[in-house]
Formats: structure tokens, C-alpha cells, sequence
């Protein structure tokens, strides 16, 4: 194996567009910021596509270049791994609307010069799906192996066979849904006042001096973290336990762990996130509903598709509860598509798909070599 | 029945103190304002506290003075309801660091002429009880017949037999829970946190120019807000149904009911409540652990009472989930305490206490006509 298929090439493309959107308009250019691992081989068969959360980004298995971390993958991705550039062209590109280097608010918007802020278009997951359709042609790429995506990643890999039927042979959507709930939005939406009422947000003209709406974004990172996590994680890895002076200071410092855990999640969060990309991506997954796409029906969504599907969700993820991956199953069903479905014991809720988790791994791998056996 | 039995009067007192708080210091004077309704029996038997929650007031069956919607509980206290003035004498008091009449952050200093603000001492719910105390004294009642509080009430009647054991014949315990977990604490901070992130608040020294934190506070509110009703019930008032103009505006106006809802909900708040108070209030709860009072074991605070509980849960409160209720029974169990305890179905969430409860109201009437049948 190469340097470069061991850490990734990071990669950036200006495709000319335009590139037609959900809410009626078309954005060009589009820039996609992506990185692969591995080899494209030589009937183009092995490309798998990662596709990554809200705050997610294209280092899925490479240190991330703002906070030297290494990618957030690294479990599922990488040699010897489920998803392994031994084996497989594995392509991770930042979604559009974000801010790592894909086409998203704090692009330069070619008509000003400047940022475009709030002028850029609203977009829908399936918009970020066709973005990275169109990569793909840009790649020589016609037909996917798999696309693999946990959260918002696993919205889009659900969007893939409903978009492009032809185009993925295998989908793997993990602790996600197929639309979001009343208190989906309840949280995205207390996420966007709070950077919305920071007075530097300035209806999103905030990129020319330094000035970010830091201190709402923090907010609404805090607030989006608690859904990630189990109630019982919470109380096992912080419970009622006092910082380090071990007294509660009846004053309104951080006394409790979780407190301070809390300000260090939202702090850390604006060092490499956009406010305005957060606004356009928590829309992009609020808008989301597979089933009002195809006529209010989730099953018309798969009818076209040939693809393979394995959902996996967490027993204990209370953001997309499995109830979510069972209607998709139900609907996959309905739709005559293959489908496995395991929802899987961890005490850490919705974060579990990120972390350690080797019966996931076990079944991905199996789902995946099923498919090469072919 | 006299108008002033139907319609509660309105008090407000100022006792010397001082109060000695769990923070150390101690409070002086003691502002209290409280409501009353029904009349004291010749043998001062009938009386029944009433403790409210986080945002509540002493107006429990009364008009809001500034909202001018009626009384937070209506429904259970009133003229042939199980609280009755007809047949008890219901006090119903502002907790101490609220905004509607009790001392608070909000309240003059007397040393230095002007709102005490951050200057307020930090307290606890049973500093609540202490001063709720007081005013008992104040109105030569020994012995309460009975508490009865739901969510913050509920600490707050739970505290009450703990910290005067000779001084309560019943209490009742609803949607409540004996500790703030890690989540609990969580959520409260995020609410803090969007408080102290708005330039407004200013440490805390608004008060002279009428601009309060109110964007900060209405973040928290919506935050809050959304741990105070189910998945289920959000899904079924609103689900993902549009606002009027019946099309998503692909824009970041409020799209989705859920979402002016909850932005209503946010700013009609902020009309009525104090940032202040809510980062003191919030402090008292997050801080309340009944165990750790009492040696770490939870059945030591029941150790000394006779008090009769009755306690109650509703299935779909993920806030204080009945399993928080189920730890205070085995507790009060193990302290040889009687109690009663019934998890009721609904499907509102923790607001449900609230809310029209045919089941909630047999049961509380049943368990407080059995203390009066003594």
C-alpha cells in the first residue's frame, strides 16, 4: 500500500455545474472538497462512497487538518477494516452546504466576490447526493459497490438508491431515519436560534472580520451533543461527579463534569464549524422525508433499485430510535429490496455508530464481502 | 364560598430572617409572596402547600397578573377538585430566587439599594422549604395536612418530610425525582449557557435599562421545552406538518408548526420570567440530591417521618422517567414509610401533571380524603 492510499489524498475539484436544487434554483460552480483511499480498479467496481454526518467532514480516515485529530472512521475505515483500501476506492466527500472546502455559505459566490452567507441556496440532502453523483462522473466512476452512512450520512445513503437507482449496489445506513421528527426539528431549531440570536451573526455577514457567532453556535452544539449521547452513557461517564475542587461552589462555574464537558463540546465546535453551514445542513435534514419525495409512500422511494440494504441501529440511540430503521425495513420490504436489519446493544445512544463497535463492524464486513463474492 | 375563596388572595410578606442558607451565607430579609385560598380550620389541620415548579408562581388557581391566563393548576385545585377550598387551606407560595414577588436575584438589596442580581446567594431546594417554612410560621401553621408538588414541586414535597419530619402528615410527589441526573444537567446548562451567551445579560446587571437577556432566555426556554413533552406527543400534535402557507420556503423562516411553536414558546416566556431567576432556579435543581444530604443513602431522609407518600409517574416523562419515582418507593420502602405509587399512561410527557388527568385527580383525592377520614 502506497502513503497515499494509507492516509487519503485530499482532493478538491471545481465542477462547472449547474447544479440543479430541490428549492428551485441551480448552484454553479460546485466545488467538492473530497478524499479517497485506495485504487480504483479495473472495471471500476470497487468505489465505495462514505458519506458523513452533520459536523462530519471528508477526513474519514486522515488527521483533520484544523484540529490534528485523526479521521473520524478510523474504526470502519482502513486496512484490515470493513472498509479497507486494500480492497476498495473508498471516496469521502464533504456534503454541500458545509464548510470544509464543498460549495456552502462561506464560499465565494463568483457573481459578488464575497461570501455568499445567506445568499447560498437552501439545499436538500438529495441535493448533496446529486453533488456527489456528480463527482462521480467527474471520477469515471458510473456505478457505486456501496455507499455507507451512519446519522445524516445514513440519509443520504437511503437517498442514493432512491435517486439513482442504477447507480449503488449496496446501501449501508446505520442509526439514521428516513425522515425527522417533530423533536428532530425541535433541536435543530433551538440550534439555530442560538446562532441566529448572537448579535455577531448579523444575518449571516459575519466572515469579513473575525467575528463569528461563536457563543451561539456553542449553544447549539451543547444542545445537539446531549441527543447524541444516552441518558444512561451520561450517568455512567459523568453522573452527578464534581470537577476536580470536588465541592459544589454555589456560584455558577462548572462544578459538575458534565458541565464542563458540555462547554468544552460546544467551545471545541467552533474552532472548525461554520455557524451559517450549521444553519444550512440541520435545514437540509429537516426537510428530510424520503416518503414525501415519492408520493408519500417510503416504498416507492426503493421500487427502481436493485441495491442491497443493511440497516443496523442502536438500542439505546434516542435521536433516531430503531423504530426509524424498522419503518425503512418495513418499507424495503414493501418494495421487494433485500434487507438486513440488526439493532445492536451499546450504552452510548446515537454516538455509538462512531465508536468502538466490533459487532457493527462484523455485519458491515459481512454485508460488504457478500456483495465482491458475487 | 367568598370571592376570596374562589379566587385565592394574594400575599406578600416580608419576614426578618435571617435564612440560613446551604450555601453558608444567610438571607434578610425574606421577601415571600404567596397565595391562599380556602380558610384555616379551628385546629389548623386542613392546611396543603403547594410547591411549584421551575417557572411556576403562587397563582395556582388564580389569574396570572401579567399573562392574564388562569391559575397552572386548575385542574386539580379548586371547588370540588381533590386540593378544595371548600374543605382545605392552600398556600401556595413563589420560591425563594424566583421573579414573581419572592426574594430573588431580581429583588432591591436592602445594602445596597439596588437589585441583588448575581449577588443573590446561590440556593438549594431545601433552602425553598426552609423559607416556605418560615411563612408557616408566619401564619402560626405547624403542620402542614399535606404537600403536593409535581417536577420541581415534587423535590420540593420531597424535601419537606425530610427537613421537617414532625411537620407534614402527606405528601404527594408527581412527575419528580429525588437527584438531577447527568442529562438533567445537561439540558439546564445548555439553558444557563444560552443566558450568559447573550450580551445582555451583562453578568447579570440588567435590570436598570429594560433590556434583559431575552434572546438568550427564550433559547433556553425552547430548550427546556422540548424535555417537557414526548417524541410522541410532539409527533402526534404536530409531526412534520408545514405552517399555513402549506410549502417549505427552502429559507430558515419557521417552516414546520413544531418550529413556531416553539419559538412562541420561547419569547411569550420572556414576558414573564426573570433570566436571573432561571439560572438560580435551574442552579437549586441541578444541585438537588436528596441522598447525598443524607449520608449518600436515600432511605436516611425518610427516617424520621411518619408522613404518608403518594407518588406518581407518567410513562412517556423521559425528563424524570418513572424509574426516578421507582427509586424513591424502594427508598421510602426500606424507611418503612407508607406509600403509593402508580405510573399513569398518558401521552404528554412530563407536562402531563399539568394537563387534564382524570386518573392523576382519583388518586391524589383518594389519598388525601384517607389522611382527613383519620
Amino acid at each position: 500500500m502506497s502513503d497515499d492510499q494509507r492516509f487519503g489524498l485530499a482532493r478538491h475539484v471545481i465542477l462547472p455545474g449547474p447544479l440543479k436544487l430541490d428549492g428551485g434554483g441551480a448552484l454553479a460552480p460546485v466545488e467538492i472538497a473530497y478524499e479517497t483511499y485506495g485504487t480504483l480498479n479495473a472495471d471500476r467496481s470497487n468505489a465505495i462512497l462514505i458519506c458523513h454526518a452533520l459536523t462530519g467532514d471528508q477526513h474519514v480516515a486522515s488527521t483533520h487538518p484544523m484540529t490534528g485529530k485523526s479521521g473520524w472512521w478510523t474504526r470502519l475505515v482502513g486496512a484490515g477494516l470493513p472498509v479497507d483500501p486494500a480492497r476498495h476506492f473508498i471516496i469521502c466527500a464533504n456534503v454541500l452546504g458545509s464548510c470544509m472546502g464543498s460549495s456552502g455559505p462561506g464560499t465565494i459566490d463568483p457573481v459578488t466576490g464575497s461570501p455568499y452567507a445567506m445568499r447560498f441556496p437552501v439545499i436538500t440532502i438529495r441535493d448533496m447526493v446529486r453533488a456527489q453523483a456528480m463527482l462521480l462522473d467527474h471520477l469515471g466512476i458510473e456505478r457505486l459497490f456501496a455507499v455507507v452512512g451512519g446519522s445524516m450520512g445514513g440519509m443520504q445513503t437511503l437517498s442514493w438508491p432512491a435517486t439513482f437507482p442504477e447507480r449503488v449496489g449496496a446501501v449501508v445506513v446505520i442509526a439514521s431515519t428516513a425522515r425527522h421528527s417533530a423533536q428532530n426539528i425541535a433541536f435543530h431549531e433551538v440550534g439555530r436560534q442560538a446562532i441566529m440570536a448572537d448579535p455577531n451573526w448579523r444575518g449571516g455577514a459575519y466572515y469579513a472580520d473575525g467575528a463569528p457567532p461563536a457563543a451561539g453556535l456553542a449553544v447549539a452544539r451543547m444542545a445537539a451533543h446531549i441527543t447524541y449521547l444516552s441518558e444512561a452513557g451520561l450517568t455512567e461517564k459523568f453522573g452527578r461527579r464534581l470537577q476536580a475542587r470536588d465541592a459544589k461552589s454555589f456560584g455558577f462555574d462548572a462544578d459538575f463534569q458534565i458541565e464542563s464537558y458540555l462547554r468544552h463540546q460546544g467551545l471545541s465546535f467552533t474552532d472548525r464549524f461554520d455557524a451559517n453551514s450549521y444553519l444550512y445542513i440541520t435545514r437540509a435534514m429537516d426537510y428530510f422525508d424520503l416518503a414525501e419525495e415519492h408520493g408519500g409512500t417510503l416504498a416507492n422511494a426503493f421500487k427502481a433499485t436493485r441495491a442491497r440494504f443493511c440497516l443496523l441501529s442502536f438500542d439505546t440511540d434516542w435521536l433516531y430510535p430503531t423504530a426509524e430503521s424498522r419503518a425503512i425495513v418495513h418499507a424495503l420490504n414493501a418494495a421487494g429490496a433485500p434487507v438486513s436489519f440488526v439493532e445492536l446493544k451499546s450504552p452510548f445512544g446515537h454516538d455509538a455508530f462512531l465508536l468502538e463497535a466490533p459487532e457493527m463492524n462484523r455485519i458491515i464486513d459481512g454485508f460488504l464481502r457478500a456483495g465482491e463474492a458475487r
